[in-house]
């Protein structure tokens, strides 16, 4: 099974951003469990804080071979209609992932752009959200 | 590990009401599954049409030995900060689920009253968010 | 031909609540009369002022031999998303009537949850809506 | 008993329009049942595109011995203040009809700029409303 | 000096329409004393239902030889860009005028299309609305 | 004297729910002060909470000897219409009271459903609103 | 007759500010024409920059022997709630008048505050309203 | 192939009407240099400040044999819900469009009514909209 | 025990202005009830139409030994953020009082811009919000 | 004449992206088209899924010798206020266009960031949107 | 060069109101650091709660002699039209200053009425925004 | 002491980009009299178009040894809330800078998403905000 991460913006900064909202783990750390938690699983990892660059990555896998992708599209989230519109294109489903509880914070964080076109969303239980996003691919 | 899942109104239907939005298997078959993969977790199941019997239960639930509860609190969602209250009130952690994609359906059914106060959320992967949830609280 | 009307909450007090803007007449002689005109339907009445009772009801009666259900679900109307999902999952037709011209009301009850699932809708006759509920199913 | 019949804009296509939505008989069809099955009811029929005509055919009718007024506005019921003053204006009462649920269609027929100035509002039964908006003013 | 008044939908009723808010005399008599009133002022009126034909006289008046125009445009106050654009588009001087007090009654009477575009707006003195809208070319 | 106290959805948590904003002591001690200090006024008390019964027991007390209702409806001061349409329905007097300062806190605490047909309303002063209540009561 | 003009903010800097909206000429030769013109009319003037002023004025004026009072609130018309509590808490009646056409300048001056509870409004002859306003006070 | 334009109120006077933005040539001049241009389209012409005359007219091309219509409805684009239901309810393919950039102009003009039941809209390139929209049926 | 009332613009009027609103009692009669029923109660009073009076007055006793201040801020509450932030810098504690119930009059009287910053609020019992707010001063 | 066509994000999936919207040819197929047509016409031709790379790009050209641009700025047209900035700074004109009724689509897609300071606007008829985009320089 | 700094309501408790937001510092010791770091400018202080007062002020000194005029309008910021109309009106140039972020508090102080007419605004720096809009001016 | 000058998108046209809003001196020029005036701060500048690469950037210096960041975010500013967490994030504090008086100009720009986590923000003063902001952090 082949699956691929792609973080948004300012996620590169995990462990050091705001750790009272987002913790103290490094999202290297988090990947390197989940490695090792699903052997059986090809994870592929992208980070970028460029609108343009997550549009241009998810057309590069949502035609080809990858069972699924789990986004965080951090702040692109709840701003970027042209990621939403890639994903309706796409192949391949996407996971909404966050890892804080968007809906516990300001207004603006409260919608998202991307929901209506993804498979499914999980918010809010720290980086256990992608270990959670992963257990939904293998569910199927 | 002691785990209660609470339908609100309309989820003693699923199977017969709308198979087109949630599918065509009864929730007792989704239980059977779920006792079946977890037998270490102690799943009990409540349903209810009534918001205050939702409440009511919350609170049994809520200053027990429960070490989760999740929630789909249907159609109260949307329109119960009653609940919302309650869920803020207890102690035992509350994850909300919805089997559809809530936020590709009307406006009304895109804010969620209660997920302010959950632990976390999970949208939209059918049935399969129940087996999520519980994973969430294994993940501890 | 079986019908089955269903009022929500303060409709009991029908005749002693605001006659100014509901009437004089109990509910029971508006439905003494009707009875009386409509010899061959089997007309049932149900009141409560229960959100949860009156989703019970039509969920007892909504996959049944009922041929239809005439509804005014008072306060409801304007609040209860549990209430429309409820009509939305039933088979039996459900007519929305209002005794009094709701649009020439407060704002609140300008909109309904309801209209969009409902049959047909009926505002502001007194309690001839009734009647010409019960009339809507006779024409079919 | 007089009653006189006005439809609004586009209803003239009635039949031939968007047959979907609206049936496939034409108005003419309808009324001949309505005067079959009323013989003891004069009704008068009116068909304008134009507000100001309906607004001149009201006022000649509304100080005159109609009993009453069946008035599908068409459009019209979402946009004219001047056809909802002019019913203010008259004395004979005038029952608002829809053909098809308006509420389940675009936000925009959600709301009647007319509701509040009529006497009721029958909406969603399809051409069956007219024979229910009769009904309404033989119950008097 | 001429002087044309266009009075706009259901105006014609003036004396029988609503007298607690339109007052109990007709337009007639108005016009009666204000041209016996202002002997030298030249005054022709004109009525109309219809948006059509108040554009169409505000085209014929507006680029003629009339010192003014006073429009009470009722109803069409609230609702018609495109007389507002017809008294951008025209040369005569436009005074709207409205009998009664509009920021007293309905909250859709609060705001006007046209009065961004007329030469000054005069509003609640009862049909003396019309001799200040006199005054007030008189005063140049 | 007869007074009746209804307290609303999640109040039974008193002393428990959040102290930071209610406070630590329980009703039943803040009943037993009021039934102390004011001994010739016969305090009945209700809790639930279900919407339905809440309204129950409005319409029991209110057309009966009470002479006044102090209602806490908790969330449901919020979102309940049909508690709103009871309270205009009865003929005692109701006094809404709030323990915490609802307008300090979120947006959809600050607008109630129910002041516009309440005797008064009393915010903010933790539990004591229940004693200014029954003042209110008294000072008649 | 009596008759009080009240001057509201920066009135007093007719004829210097902005002139390209306010004209050239300062109120005093405005008031001196006044006078001239209108001889059997006594016309008290006043000017405040102080919101709490008008309204002490308003009282004072309000109980007395004026016929009426004059008033352009400048920018307190559009937020001075305490200034239409007071127009409709005396008995001499109010005429609001402003010099420009404030519907055709920025949004916030298209609400006025007091309109509601105004004999009549004026709006956007220059200084002439003010004439104008005397006018209607004639009429009667 | 044949194609009719319409033109809505106040488009009549185009030339004369603020030449700034709408230009200094009249329809007839523009209608003739089409018709110079396009010799194999016979181009049929229609004007009106009526609402209603402009719903006739749609009717009575759209169903017969012409292959297109231009519509530029004027200010009734953003009034008229009518002619929107007219559009869709006729055969005949109609291409809105406008001279001026109506989005560079008051908010209100920066909705359209009748946009979403057009074949195509064509806005802001002066007169040359309507050879736009002649070469867009020729494109067929 | 040291308390101020403060009332606000128009309260001056109390007992001639709308008194189907406010009642018929002065506030010079109320004073000395007050002052009657609490002898150990030193009560001062002030009054003025000026935001900027009361903000004033707030201050001098707010860092004073003042126990309480009831404050009855009229058509202010509504408009004024100055006296809300006074409130919040001072020490003394205010209780907002208001003898009408705002939430059965207009919209804009259901918000205040001081309750946020207040100990308590009361309202709707006529003047007896006063010997209420006296009364919440005492239970301390 | 030297022409610019500029696709924003998502657009080289033409072709294969929701071809019930967009259509089934690739861009490339629809280039070679206008090439074909229009001989005597240098169209040059940019993709990207970035912001910046379009501002970029503007700039580039918008200060050069093309006779003008064409931009379909997908869905950056709804969210790029930077865009629009950028069109607004340099000298080339922009055309506008859309292939899909972007009016008939989600609430999102009516507003256009850029429609304001583009030279025209050309919606809804599939790639042919680009030929009439061309053919509006050539008119002049 | 002559500078005035005007202060707005409850800025007089500067180093006692609310510390944590404001600072410790009184304004006077601020002025006296101020007088001491630009000897060569004259620097005149005036406070007020009054509205009306900083009006009057800002008319007297805008057409004198000053230099410029720092303004920190505290809460009439968001509520004052006629403090905005008044900067409009005069000569001198003014300079909008915050001591705390206002964007980081609560959302009516995001908003302000004046900065549309003031020639610039510094917010946030604590008291340091007075030295650099004295900067401001002397960088001219 | 290190500053770093970010400038967003089209702040590279600075001097030819609408000079009336921006100026006639491009960014160049400023940077030198800059460098001039304050010889013992080492200013660092960049731009770019992409929102991507700012906040790439703000990363780099975020969380090293400059004392301050200078942040004209252009069109960003009011649509990009990854700059915003991006600010919020990192350690160095940035000052919010605007060439042009924001709130002078379209509705859009009277909104930042950035000001709520900036130190301070300077509006208005053209480029000479960019040595105001300097100054702000000389004053520390």
């Amino acid at each position: 099974m082949n699956i691929t991460i792609i973080n948004g913006p300012n996620l590169n900064l995990l462990g050091t951003r705001e750790p009272g909202i987002y913790g103290n783990s490094s999202f290297e750390s988090v990947l390197q469990q989940l490695r090792k938690k699903y052997g059986n699983v090809n994870i592929t990892y992208f980070q970028s804080n460029h609108e343009g660059d997550i549009i241009d990555r998810l057309q590069e896998i949502g035609f080809g071979d990858a069972d699924g992708i789990i986004l965080n599209a951090g702040a692109y989230t709840h701003t970027s209609l042209a990621i939403a519109d890639c994903i309706a294109a796409i192949k391949t489903p996407v996971v909404e992932v966050h890892i804080s509880n968007v809906h516990a914070r300001e207004e603006i964080r409260h919608h998202s752009m991307i929901s209506r076109v993804c498979k499914g969303i999980i918010i809010g239980f720290g980086t256990d959200v992608y270990r959670l996003a992963i257990e939904s691919f293998l569910s199927e």
